[in-house]
């Protein structure tokens, strides 16, 4: 295991000179933007996948990923996570390499259930939604939650978003205990890395399944949130705004208690209403 | 040409029963969800992508996907793009195929320009965040708008937003013209489909580049939008809430007008300021 906490330290806010136009005219102004950078994953030195993320806790988001898709189930399948480095031996802060701890035809079996390739061009994208469902095992956790626990959530994971408050600019992801006692929270320019970090944090600090935990997420909650919170095996997941048709019915389907427009009075439970008492 | 408005008749919003706790209780609800499927996009059959959007406007988003992604540079290059049959024949709701009118080795040229492959165990990525960059050429539209204008744009985007009005779910997009008429919004799940969608739209009614124009996306703006707002030519481009770091920076090596925190009396200009007149 060489993963753990990221020790990047790539800034998350960048200033940047700005004109605000107000009441007539234009003044200078500096602004705290939230940064958004490239980061490449490696498998095995081969690059496996780009995608566009605020930096920090990169390890975890490349942990995170690969549990929802499917390449390691457990951290000892992690194996390795490395930075890796230029000509000169220095970090690259943009790319980092996986050596997973799968038998090679285990992991063939992952990827070609996961990839197809037409072999004659070389495009190749996800074969089908199935092979993301099939993937799903319902939930069965008996974790209770009451609702004026879950009315403090949103709270919360706002107060715990340093960069967000500067910036505007981040979504959140918060990791709570079922009293409601925040464990973690990661912030990211994409909501779907912020989940990734999470998870990533908890699968390398051997935490999986999180059967007695509930996640939340900023923002708006779509298919591939839930099919993350899925593979990590959280039975409760919130959302601050509004779910999509196909959350609600992955989130069915898996056994997961959906909460949407989780406000600080109000939220509406659409799936296993039943883990929620009065 | 077999493009043009789609004729989808899927519907965007779906109602589900929930339940709205509120003050001590819980009360059923009737609840309206955008609504998320997934679209498989083909090129000549292959399957080429799978994406998460609402449907509608399905040909509108290939198109503009491809255009983004640098497959195609005009509307001649689409060919034909056709609904998948079932073997009923009758359409599937979530399958399109685009035929592209691309020679087979400038094809091949432009595969090998986005995508590489690892040969051994078929897994592939985008090589790197260069052959995006690369392929921007910086926009010297002369293109001028008053602040004034600049100041409606987000009550028309929001008024032209139907289904998030009922759903609280979907990100918009919409194109202008320089003196602030809305020519077409689009509405979808993911904001860079909205995007494409318009980009497509533009693309198959032969209006590219949009060198007379503005576009303005709902919510928060990265460096994604910029490039596909890059490649349809659009010399102003415009966000409700906060843009990225990198965002700022693509749009100034493109030579775009960047705007962002649109509100009713105020924004912020990051780039290109001189085409925005007092």
């Amino acid at each position: 295991m060489g993963t753990g906490r990221s020790k990047s330290s790539s800034p998350k806010i960048a200033h940047r000179a700005a004109a605000k136009w107000r009441a007539g005219s234009f003044a200078s102004i500096d602004d705290a933007l939230a940064v958004e950078e490239p980061l490449e994953i490696r498998l095995g030195g081969r690059r496996f996948t780009l995608t566009m993320r605020t930096p920090g806790h990169d390890e975890e988001l490349a942990a995170g990923f690969l549990l929802a898709e499917g390449f390691v189930a457990n951290a000892s399948e992690l194996g390795e996570i490395r930075r890796v480095r230029d000509s000169k031996g220095a970090d690259e802060p943009n790319a980092i390499d996986v050596i997973l701890n799968v038998r090679a035809d285990g992991l063939r079996e992952r990827l070609k259930r996961n990839f197809t390739i037409s072999s004659s061009c070389g495009i190749c994208g996800k074969t089908s939604i199935e092979s993301i469902t099939q993937r799903i095992v319902a939930n069965h956790s008996h974790a209770k939650v009451t609702a004026s626990t879950i009315l403090t959530l949103s709270a919360m994971l706002r107060d715990s978003q340093q960069v967000f408050a500067a910036t505007g600019g981040l979504h959140a992801c918060g990791l709570f205990d079922l009293e409601g006692k925040l464990l973690a929270a990661r912030e990211d320019i994409g909501r779907h890395n912020a989940v990734d970090k999470i998870v990533g944090w908890a699968l390398t600090n051997e935490m999986l399944p999180l059967s007695e935990s509930m996640m939340l997420v900023s923002g708006r909650l779509s298919f591939e949130i839930v099919q993350k919170a899925a593979a990590a095996g959280i039975p409760i997941l919130a959302a601050v705004s509004a779910p999509s048709s196909l959350a609600v019915e992955l989130a069915d389907e898996a056994g997961i208690t959906l909460i949407g427009f989780l406000r600080d009075a109000t939220f509406n439970v659409y799936t296993h209403r039943a883990r929620i008492t009065g």
